[in-house]
């Protein structure tokens, strides 16, 4: 990349960022009971006051991430509402006492609406308690990390007897590629600086390597969302599912990994079917952009919103790809990386009340005005925005 | 309606109803485990062999339906396909031998994969045993009918315990228009012809009717598909948002209801706020079709599918109007059937395979070329189409 170029993406990035940041510092905060409201219409007004628990944790992973390693955001309205959102998370993510099974979301003042007999919850409390442990040093919140963490582990790897899913004789246990790379992005989370978790997470990182690869499947040719536990395809809609987006994540993950450890051939894996495969793959030639779900054999999805373009896979290939080219310098990396950047920031940007829209049909239509909402908060695209920039300021010192 | 266009209506109906049984008769049926394949694909190939009980127990309650009261249909084959689809959901519906509670979805050969906390599967269970005993005369049939019948209304005015939902203390007990809306479908399938139960279901009808009119809102303005128990609307998206559709399907059962009972009042209600008010609220100004989801204020539902075009709202819609027409002869029904049946043979028939496709996007375009999957099955499609025919067939007599 011409030094020209990469500072002209750079101040791209860095201008986004700002702006969505702005955003949420502006609409998000519930002064009262703490917490961030993420159901934000168009100009930042407050929708819905429910609170998402995955939402919360990942807004205090966002800001503290932010607080710590960038310095223009090393501001105290930041941490403030950091420590608000952790302390809410705390007092109220739980649904009782009993167990550490959390909600998926809460009423404004923190009692439990809805539960899902999934690990994300927790997965984002755990993010979002390492992070601002190591920004305000309050070893509470890195016992509620570490212990959440084992609790994870012992769900995944043991028994998920109590996330309450009934045992079913139909059910097969499957390989979910979201469950690996999640615990992945915590192996990766936890590791940072700290010697003793490196000790103590270095057999599940390579685990959830292991168990990511499985997705790897006829003949390398395609990667596939969900497999049996062996690491074979699955029968039905199930095993034909592809997810690009969820693709290009793992890459980046899995890529950060190989680069740690010094795995060359995993690094080639990572770039060549984990980023240029699922691009190839979910590349929409009519319409552009990347489309959400797909079957490997071209059946329809049963996914209704299937054909649609939503902000995260564009955020996550834009981080794969800028990270690919980073470390492999490779051309390729940084063509892909500019088309998506070129179709990404034609589309989502709302330029008039900043941030960005989460939801296109497939001809590139806003099809949901929202900037937040159960699923979409501040978390894919600053964290996107930060990766971006970070990335750019290395190839900038390179130079 | 001129009498000739009545005539073209009821061959295109007819036609259509043909086309669609063949299409379910060769292609659906199962002849190792019994029960149906509903997953399949535009010509009619299984994608997928899993079996949804919903849809289990409507093609039981359609076939038997057909059978039993239009005499082309009155064919062993389809009684036999019934028969097999009844005893294969007597053997594996139930998710265990100690509750009555039912899975939502089983292997090929009827082990449980997924259970919803819901009386969704129950419901149609019970709609699809009172029917084949209405054809079989098998008293089992009908003993797991009332049985069943009476554990959802336990479920549903009693104790929800047993379905599997924790109680949550943010979670605000509901009004879903479905739960009474299904009540009152399944008092008037059991009550047909049968003074025993027209007495015993008397009060539960009439309380089905009104936990559907409490849906009515905003001074009479709006229909909204979740209302507190208290008959007021709630906060946030779930208490704005609508469903024109299930309003329609919600306003042909409340119309049927009224004129068995002879209630003029009840009777305009269902016209003028349960068919009228939801065409025009949920009719798509720009692209034609019912809108599949809106928010009454405006707000982009957070539903990604709000925007598309689905077959079932539109077959609700058909049978709704014409119904409507036929009781009041008010044009202003007979204009909005026309509309809708315009919009409806234009976009959904697939003229080559016969069946309909189920999904378009807002455009009007096809986006999911499969004829049935995990939520369409033989049933919302062959019961608008035999309805239709069947009350076109009447207002030729009176002609």
């Amino acid at each position: 990349m011409l030094e020209m170029e990469c500072k002209e993406f750079r101040s791209r990035f860095r201008e986004e960022l700002d702006r969505t940041v702005q955003f949420w510092l502006k609409h998000s905060h519930d002064r009262e009971f703490g917490g961030f409201f993420t159901c934000l219409d168009r100009d930042g007004t407050v929708y819905d006051d429910l609170k998402y628990i995955w939402l919360q944790g990942r807004q205090v992973w966002t800001y503290c991430r932010l607080y710590r390693t960038v310095e223009r955001f090393h501001r105290q309205e930041l941490l403030d509402a950091a420590v608000a959102g952790a302390e809410f998370l705390i007092r109220h993510a739980a649904v009782s006492e009993e167990s550490r099974k959390q909600a998926f979301v809460v009423t404004q003042d923190g009692r439990p609406v809805k539960v899902q007999r999934t690990i994300y919850s927790e997965c984002f409390y755990t993010m979002a308690m390492n992070e601002i442990w190591r920004v305000t040093g309050v070893t509470r919140y890195q016992t509620e990390a570490v212990e959440m963490m084992e609790q994870i582990v012992r769900w995944v790897r043991e028994d998920p007897a109590s996330l309450g899913r009934p045992a079913l004789s139909g059910a097969e246990k499957t390989n979910s590629m979201a469950i690996p790379m999640m615990l992945l992005c915590l192996v990766d989370q936890l590791e940072e600086d700290d010697p003793e978790m490196c000790q103590k997470y270095q057999e599940l990182g390579t685990w959830s390597v292991q168990q990511i690869l499985q997705h790897l499947q006829r003949e390398d040719s395609v990667v596939l969302e969900t497999v049996s536990t062996e690491g074979k395809e699955l029968p039905g809609s199930q095993g034909r599912l592809q997810n690009p987006g969820h693709t290009l994540e793992a890459g980046s993950f899995l890529l950060k990994y190989a680069v740690k450890h010094g795995h060359q051939e995993l690094q080639q894996t990572a770039i060549e079917k984990f980023m240029i495969l699922p691009f190839e793959a979910g590349w929409d030639l009519e319409f552009g952009g990347l489309l959400y779900f797909q079957d490997v054999d071209g059946h329809s999805p049963t996914q209704l919103e299937w054909d649609m373009k939503l902000w995260w896979p564009h955020a996550e290939a834009l981080v794969a790809f800028l990270l690919g080219y980073q470390v492999s310098r490779d051309p390729r990396l940084l063509q892909l990386f500019k088309k998506v950047f070129n179709y990404t920031f034609t589309h989502f940007p709302d330029r008039e009340n900043g941030e960005w829209f989460g939801y296109l049909n497939r001809q590139g239509t806003v099809s949901h005005t929202f900037k937040g909402g159960p699923y979409k908060g501040c978390f894919h695209l600053p964290r996107c925005l930060y990766l971006c920039e970070k990335i750019l300021d290395s190839l900038l010192q390179d130079a």
